[in-house]
């Protein structure tokens, strides 16, 4: 058989028990995992959540998620498997407490210090609410309504099935550290960037400029910012009695004990496992997910599912007969905190050709549209590309495609890219928190992105040179 | 107007807002707060979870509970509002962490202590985990099992509308630990008595037998749980290559720190209001609820509801005119820990006479079911408060009421008793976990709630003496 009919009978095998559910699944069940042990999507994904779970970023926990990787990738047969090291610069979170002290019966919060920030010290501090409803209404406000304050953003995250919403709620993260600590805030505390109702805060990282001080910076989650927006509508009222002419948000009181620390440098790395192509003249197809996950969760969702689809699709392929491409297969280090190790892969290996690149960072549920942004060169091969992965609930979008964080500065560099876009309508339920745990990956939907990968795949690693450069 | 036909009246208007919605409800926009504010069920319960929020027995917060109850009780006009004490043994949480320290890479876990554990001492206790799929394994174990050993139980709860799994399932946590201790285990942990899959473990009380020493003992949420199971079962087959013929599941290992405390005897007490009746001779209708909670959530379904929905009911009643029969508000202190609130009731109410008893502590969720245990006299009684409960869409059951963990004494005495059973689905999701929260609470079916009781209390609250002792 030809490679590509041989894949096509492994696509309709793995098909055959897939279902569509957008529902959340019960726990796998002991049998489930028997059933489930064929796929390499799932294996992965449960293999790397049960025995490392949380790997931050330059951790020993990210190392000993490295040397799995490598153990893993040999021992499906995949080539040229190694370790490419790098720096970086690691914080690690310590205590994280917060409660309102008044004008009511104090009450603890569940808080998350983000990434960068700053240590209030072990006594910690307490200080007046300056609240905003958006990272915009902080940017407009003069420096006197910030000035000495405890920064509150509220602005509650919707979900949207592309996510789009991250970039726009994400700022009040993103930069709003930044810009309160710019106009003289001692912290700041943002509504969590997600889209649940649960006591677990978003965790994720900001960024100081340079010349800016860190200040403390943390997440609450969903219901302890309702709660907070609710104390302080009824402090306003209360203070409205006494002053009816002044808007006086003072009222409420919180008290902050954060001790992050930043450790300096340490090592981490990418893991790269090649499947050799027939022609070496060829340059490669290059598919990503990260290897490093926040520590508030097992990283089910984000991204051991991500480096369970990119490795099963290119097992898949591999099994089905050598490619003419060869495809290469990165598990990133260090994404979560600055995207280390893509910069550190385009660092190595920027100058070398890559005909196309894709990346899987959105969680596990099922892919719903595909993106190109491909040479002019190849308009027949996303002609394929489409057809193919059509039979699987998968529409062609009309927007370019993004790329992938770990493949940003390959796509920046010009490298063609495509997008296989998950549904992620309850990505941000999970994203960064506690609860990004296995059972929140949907077997049937994460079986559904393997056979979309491997259908795309194998069309890419068998492209013509004159369809891809 | 006849008091009932004025209530009539109130009935109709509450109805007309309220809509039937099984699903989470987003969180309350400052408009919705606005509009739901006229409903006393939805201010009391929004109230007590902002301005208080999490109760533990016997703690100053319980305390603070217990002044602002008052002040709210008074102002919506009801009489003879008091505090009635009592004193009991109070059990604080301290320091909560456990870990699964190998054969895997160490990974912590999210627990809570059980009320009444014991302490591990702040430098913890290491152990193997002897696991049993459900209580009544580790009942049927021999001593050698679990003597030295971390036991685990295992038994995932599944959601029932009536809440009727609670006794099967919690056994795990009632006397789980008090199994555990007397075979000899150095702490036990179980899988939350919950039904949810996020990391929030399910507090609760736990009980140890006169003469049986206490042991740490906490609850691990359900993803932790599911987790804590595919290691054990990784290690189980891990060690059956090495030694095929046997049984061996003390490989998997746990860390545990828990430092609760005894403080000794407290001060706690309930809280009593009236809607005094217009006969002096008349039995008093008692409707309860508790008013301390758990301390991981603002406890807003247990049981800040029930008090709202009880309270909300009396007031509708009162508004409408003034009964015959008194009606008696009891808001118990310290239920969670022990019933110590309804049992002081007892101790200084129980050879009163009441005409009968109902309490409201199983969530905001919908009222579905109503089930009397009344006496023959009541016959007619009954078939009027069905045909009343009916438009609102609530079936008669056929099974006697049980009547509510702070009425148990007095229908154990013989007082009546009346249940209107709420709809438990996703009680589970949220009992005894920081995902206790307003939130949760769907205003939509808050509302039946109110509206339900508010029929059926004004009824019992002018029926016949030849109908109620």
């Amino acid at each position: 058989m030809p490679p590509l009919a041989r894949f096509a009978g492994t696509a309709a095998l793995l098909l055959a028990t897939t279902s569509a559910s957008a529902s959340l699944p019960p726990p796998p069940s002991a049998v489930d995992l028997a059933q489930q042990g064929q796929d390499p999507a799932w294996t992965i994904t449960e293999g790397l959540t049960t025995e490392i779970g949380p790997r931050m970023a330059g951790t020993e926990a990210e190392a000993a998620a490295r040397r799995w990787a490598v153990a893993r990738l040999q021992d499906m047969g995949f080539a040229n498997v190694r370790e490419e090291g790098f720096d970086m610069p690691v914080w690690v979170r310590g205590t994280e407490e917060a409660w309102l002290t008044g004008p009511f019966h104090a009450q603890k919060l569940a808080i998350a210090a983000l990434g960068n920030s700053a240590s209030t010290g072990s006594e910690g501090i307490e200080g007046d609410i300056a609240y905003f409803a958006s990272f915009d209404a902080l940017a407009a406000a003069p420096d006197h309504r910030v000035k000495g304050k405890i920064v509150f953003i509220d602005h509650k995250m919707q979900p949207t099935q592309d996510g789009s919403g991250y970039g726009y709620y994400g700022r009040g993260r993103f930069t709003g550290p930044n810009v309160a600590a710019k106009k003289g805030a001692i912290a700041i505390v943002i509504r969590s960037i997600g889209t649940d109702a649960h006591r677990n805060p978003h965790a994720g990282v900001t960024n100081f400029e340079p010349g800016v001080k860190p200040i403390p910076a943390g997440a609450i989650s969903n219901p302890d910012a309702d709660q907070l927006v609710r104390q302080w509508q009824r402090a306003q009222q209360m203070r409205a009695k006494e002053t009816p002419l002044g808007y006086v948000a003072e009222a409420l009181r919180m008290k902050l004990v954060l001790t992050p620390q930043n450790l300096g440098t340490r090592k981490s790395g990418n893991v790269v496992a090649e499947v050799p192509g027939s022609d070496p003249n060829a340059s490669p197809v290059i598919v990503a997910c990260h290897l490093d996950s926040w520590d508030l969760g097992t990283g089910a969702i984000d991204d051991a599912a991500g480096c369970g689809i990119v490795t099963a699709a290119a097992y898949h392929v591999k099994s089905a007969g050598q490619p003419r491409r060869t495809i290469r297969i990165l598990w990133a280090g260090a994404e979560e905190v600055g995207v280390f190790g893509g910069k550190a892969y385009f660092d190595a290996h920027g100058t070398e050709k890559h005909a196309v690149a894709l990346e899987s960072d959105f969680g596990a549920d099922r892919v719903w549209r595909i993106d190109f942004k491909l040479p002019d060169s190849a308009k027949a091969l996303s002609d394929r590309l489409a057809a193919a992965v059509m039979p699987f609930g998968v529409v062609r979008g009309r927007q370019p495609a993004n790329g992938g964080a770990d493949i940003g500065a390959l796509v920046q560099a010009g490298v063609p890219a495509i997008d296989l876009a998950q549904d992620g309508t309850r990505y941000f339920d999970l994203h960064h928190t506690p609860d990004d745990t296995l059972d929140k990956v949907d077997p049937a939907q994460l079986r559904q992105n393997a056979v979309v990968w491997s259908a795309v795949l194998a069309i890419l690693a068998n492209s013509e040179d004159s369809e891809l450069p």
